[in-house]
């Protein structure tokens, strides 16, 4: 196939034709349907109904009345379970309500009121003068909010296929202490679906930073989402204390894409210091998080981490058709236009795609006009502005395979229509 | 019967000698009793185990799927029972997960970090040289604890048997910018079991304050906890609104002591401007709180106020014979000694007595080394500090009848034998 760069004037007003009339076509099917978010289908959330049986005993193991106060950093068994999932130690966890961004939001609003450490240079960062935040793009949106809402000024630096771009981290965070920390999706990065190598990982963990009070938000979404094969995460606090920088990570999980993100247990972890400094301020805030929604995940899974993973396995059996369809899709639909480039995720809940430079907000407006909502374009850069109009993060768990074949078809034709439009521009 | 005060030297040591060995003898038994938290005992959380049960329905009314993301601001039916319950309008609410502490407390963070209002003077309190906030006393030790984890200077005023003594209120918060807001139980307070009058909740919505910004953090914890007859709180919005004050107040309401205190639904509520803006935040923090736990809190009361009524009925009849215990104690032991004081609390969950100055903290000293723990002295006041050292809240909710009595006697023995000893160092 010839690449669309090549075609002629004519060639391209005669394709033009041909994807307005398919859009108009598909448009008049009156199609409504959401490929905007990472939430899992009725399908995925049906395996895990059990959670919602009857609790047949109110205690613990240590004999704990879960319906009564207390108990504020987590269950026991709760964080057993959880350290045995992602051997992170018990002693840096506290495993809380619902959900891990709240852990985030709450760890960043206690580093901007109270500092994120007592030793000398780390006042709270609400007093410095600026605060800026390493935001691999594309990545994940909500993250941004949470920096954008505390007044950081976000920094975008590339995401490369095994991680961010570390010479452009460095080159931020090691001669300027207003850079605090970056965000990071270790495993199955939201939206590209890369993996951080050990390696810059390791960068990460050991680099020099201008700020004393660096921190890694290591936010292990996807931590046992795997869609194919398995992959691992580096361990983050074992690089980071090799280094000397023990409580330069903090760590998120949660069970939402577990079993409910309508009542996950979110777990935060991270250096010695770090949890004790949370905890004080913790014990302020509560008496603790809901006892009941982490001893029903600990007795779903019987307290084995192995049966996290048989559950895991599951899901992933219904999330890979909707994978392998997308990509499947893309392929027979692009491979050879040179239009539209894509990620190959090795796992977790979405495909990243780039259109030609300029095109990726008209493609989102065209598939809306039709019926079919997608992430909005700029979602994956900071303040929503994708300096290039070019990145779409496709979220393909939520609808069935029917729909979404429908809505790949739709966003295909959206794609080629809005491209050769642009490319008639300069012809 | 004499007045202690004026009993010789010689009838005082008589007198410490037999409470002496009394004490002696009552601490051999090897007590183990705890009478120090707000917590509801065995019998009462019984009352709710049905929460436990199986979840049969995850639809809402209007068919949201709660086991899956969304619904920010709680579930509509869910405010409904509670609006029904309370009085307060679903538009002003927030119902998030366990607790409303945790309300409290992000409340507050968000006024410190991003201002309590848009209005002109209304900078971030974090960012202000000093905020003060007024501390009615006796009060609660974690509400306390929550302004003084922000930094505010805490400021005590005296509670009175109808609310907080308001000369002192608008003498603090008339003139001074840097006082913020003030604490408020208004029914049943928290320790001393007052109940606000109509006309005091009118003067504190009305008051003239020198900020801008002031806020009441109106905590209406025991809103439906009658131990006695029922007793209702003024209605604040409606002072407020009434006043020209619409974003003075902030509401909290929980079900921690209706149904589990370890899987609650908290409420928050505030003005139109206030909840707007806690929403523009909490959509960057959470995608949704614990739906489950909102459903089944309906469901447990069949979405019906007047359901938690007969519920709040049933538990009352548990804590009656308990505060009448503790009652009819204090009025045996104690009536025309001169040497105690204690409030004749309507409702909620605590008595609150005082000792001749200077000896509150030896009670529990005492109290503490014959087996029974009791709030500590000074819990009632701001920094743990009672100048006075007289304030002891006595909280009879968590143990059985038998238990609390004698837990009780041990007290009486306690409070006896630590006044005679005062009374002879100046005798």
């Amino acid at each position: 196939m010839k690449q669309w760069k090549e075609c002629t004037k004519e060639e391209l007003s005669a394709m033009r034709a041909e994807f307005a009339s398919q859009y108009e076509a598909l448009k008049e099917k009156g199609l409504k349907l959401d490929l905007s978010r990472g939430k899992p289908s009725s399908d995925v959330l049906d395996l895990s109904n059990a959670l919602l049986d009857k609790l047949d005993s109110w205690r613990t193991e240590d004999g704990t009345d879960i319906r009564n106060y207390g108990v504020v950093d987590g269950l026991p068994e709760c964080k057993r379970l959880f350290s045995d999932l992602t051997g992170v130690a018990p002693e840096r966890m506290i495993v809380g309500g619902n959900s891990s961004l709240t852990h985030m939001y709450n760890t960043m609003a206690l580093f901007y009121l109270f500092g994120a450490s007592d030793e000398p240079g780390c006042a709270p960062w609400g007093k410095a003068e600026k605060v800026r935040w390493l935001c691999p793009v594309p990545g994940y949106d909500r993250h941004f909010s949470v920096t954008q809402d505390m007044g950081a000024e976000l920094v975008p630096v590339p995401m490369e296929e095994d991680g961010p771009d570390m010479d452009e981290v460095e080159r931020f965070a090691g001669p300027d202490p207003a850079v605090k920390g970056i965000w990071i999706v270790p495993l199955y990065s939201n939206p590209t679906g890369a993996v951080i190598s050990e390696e810059k990982a390791k960068r990460l963990a050991s680099m020099k930073t201008a700020a004393p009070d660096f921190r890694i938000f290591w936010d292990n979404a996807y931590g046992v989402h795997h869609v194919w094969e398995a992959h691992k995460a580096p361990d983050i606090f074992a690089l980071c204390d090799a280094a000397g920088n023990p409580e330069r990570a903090v760590y998120f999980f949660s069970t939402s894409k577990v079993n409910f993100p309508g009542a996950g247990v979110g777990l935060v972890a991270a250096g010695p210091a770090t949890v004790k400094r949370m905890l004080a301020h913790l014990k302020m805030e509560t008496i603790g998080f809901d006892k009941t929604t982490q001893l029903r995940t600990v007795k779903f899974f019987g307290g084995s981490a192995e049966n996290v993973r048989v559950h895991m396995a599951k899901i992933a059996a219904l999330l890979r058709p909707r994978f392998d369809l997308v990509l499947e899709t893309l392929d027979r639909e692009f491979t050879g236009t040179g239009i539209l480039e894509w990620t190959a995720p090795k796992g977790g809940y979405f495909v990243s795609v780039d259109t030609l430079d300029g095109c990726a907000g008209a493609v989102v407006a065209r598939a809306k006009e039709a019926g079919v909502t997608l992430t909005g374009a700029g979602a994956t850069w900071p303040y929503g502005k994708d300096p290039r109009d070019r990145n779409i993060r496709i979220a393909p768990t939520y609808p069935g395979v029917d729909e979404l074949a429908q809505t790949l078809e739709l966003f295909a034709v959206c794609v080629k229509l809005v491209t050769v439009e642009k490319l008639l521009e300069s012809a």
